[in-house]
């Protein structure tokens, strides 16, 4: 088949590599029907994190079920799947308490599992899954092909933009920044309207991404960044700042600016990959703001949010502004570095 | 009147300073019926923070309303009230969402207010409270004497408890570990038994504190530190930690250990004033453990609190093991400094 290979920074390719097996009872072979660029895959692309040999890469992937393993019993061959961007076996006291990415059992595609046997990256044609029964989630039925984008936001990046809102507490009546203007922020104003948000304010300073925060329900924007921009968003909430902040970034500068955002009190949900972050700790002590979040457990969310995007009342997918064939993944990589294109899709 | 100065680390002192007279008439003068010494206090008196001029000191009081200004309504001569160690206006934004340490016309004892007149420290005998009607909380009506010890740990340690349980989201059925077994983490046990919570680790290694530890409602006690008594709680918790920890210390190594106790997607609920502490950001994005908390909005709390201990269901006062008359409030600074004592009262 052919997958998708980080050879070097800057250097994605489209290899052939050895069809993946059902190895072990639990696993199912997944055959990709859209997948798409992260950007937390930019951080190995750009070479921030190190590629020291040729890696498979992506971690979000729709696609059908071909082969399941004899322990397996939630999908069959045929349904369509949602891939979260970690596999879990759902049940170990980690994920019982829903924190999925830190399954005792689980992973991260593109590697060896626990056991010692590879793992496929999901920029490719098949997939071996493993522990099945507890990563994949299949839909009531075959989506319709403009739903197929909808549903890909499943496997990462719309349930981390709500991951951000739940950390961050958004609830009724919350009020909110959001920091990132990348398809995560993106998501995150979506997914803070979503859980009742009163008020949003998207920080960006490009007019597209602008555009598609107030389509997903942002109600201001604030185009400063740094100090001024978080004196900005003071200024919008009653001299104190927000509620709830929603880190979309991950790097120090970022994470500053959505401290600084946030009223007394107040709570910044972060889902930015960190890099080079410290934090400030007595002058969060002394204004009561919290910090919360990680990797999001996509997993523990889709139950509630799958019938939402199945049944048409979000759009997530908009994300997609550049839609390529798998073949192209080397232009959808470019186009997200060099930030032309908001979230690249892949399709097969 | 008389009232405590540090002069220098380990120097304290009862001395004679000019009376305090209403000079606002927002304002309120108390005298003081008891007082006592916090762990927070002890970053000055050990010099850890500097001391570079003779300086007021206590935050902590429950005294006797004797006069009050003409704006003052909630109050009146003759009414026995409870100080929050810091005062506020109860009325600006911060306040309105509950954050009364941030207040915008508030501040602490001790020192200039923002009109640049003097305030009072509280370990003294009379006490010129700014923002009266914000600050004093009165009692349904005078306490019995042996009343006093609970209702002055309504000043802070026992709200300061509350707040880091509070900050981690302490609720019905929670598990719970507490770092510290001083007087603010011996409240934090109380606080989160009264929450709700199902099981609460005190880490103590002290007998008389683990004791206490107990009497307050701790399941269990774990005697190790560090790495080590991270990994006792997580065997206490399913392997995997607790749902809240309450970090009542303030420095790097407790923080540390605060962190590794939790679970993955718990929350660290922190009082401990920060000294040197750094945070791990990438381990704790990576197992989604959350930081909440800082300087306790004591005002916001005393509505709930004040009840459960004017109706005795609660006995917040046990943490004082020693009661010296305001004379000997070098006795009582030193005892804390020594750890022969968890918290010292001073009587007037």
């Amino acid at each position: 088949m052919r997958a998708t290979v980080l050879h070097a920074p800057f250097d994605v390719r489209l290899d052939t590599v050895p069809d993946p097996q059902l190895v072990l009872d639990s696993d199912a072979v997944v055959r990709v029907v859209a997948a798409c660029v992260c950007g937390s895959d930019l951080w190995s692309y750009r070479g921030v994190n190190d590629v020291t040999e040729p890696k498979r890469i992506g971690h979000e992937m729709v696609g059908v079920v071909e082969q399941v393993g004899s322990d397996v019993s939630t999908v069959k061959p045929g349904d369509f799947v949602i891939a979260p961007f970690a596999y879990s076996d759902n049940t170990c006291p980690a994920c019982r308490v829903g924190v999925q990415t830190s399954c005792r059992h689980g992973g991260f595609w593109g590697g060896d599992d626990r056991d010692g046997h590879f793992v496929d990256g999901l920029q490719g044609e098949l997939v071996r899954v493993p522990l099945a029964d507890g990563t994949l989630v299949a839909t009531p039925g075959m989506p319709d092909p403009e739903l197929v984008p909808h549903l890909l936001t499943l496997s990462d990046v719309f349930p981390t933009g709500h991951h951000a809102a739940v950390s961050a507490g958004v609830t009724e009546g919350s009020t909110v920044a959001v920091v990132g203007d990348g398809a995560v922020g993106l998501s995150a104003v979506l997914a803070a309207k979503r859980l009742g948000a009163s008020r949003v304010v998207a920080m960006s300073r490009h007019a597209d991404r602008q555009e598609l925060a107030r389509a997903f329900g942002a109600d201001d924007v604030v185009e400063t960044r740094g100090k001024e921009g978080a004196q900005a968003v003071k200024v919008i909430f009653d001299g104190l700042g927000a509620d709830c902040v929603l880190e979309c970034v991950g790097t120090g500068a970022s994470m500053d600016q959505a401290l600084r955002s946030a009223r007394p009190g107040g709570m910044v949900g972060y889902v930015g990959v960190p890099h080079g972050v410290t934090l400030d700790v007595p002058t969060m002590f002394g204004r009561n703001v919290g910090l919360n979040g990680g990797v999001a457990p996509v997993r523990a969310y889709l139950d509630e949010l799958l019938p939402d995007v199945w049944e048409g009342r979000i759009q997530p997918g908009r994300v997609f502004d550049l839609s390529l064939p798998l073949e192209q993944v080397a232009d959808a990589y470019r186009a997200m570095d060099e930030r032309t294109a908001i979230k690249s899709l892949l399709t097969l």
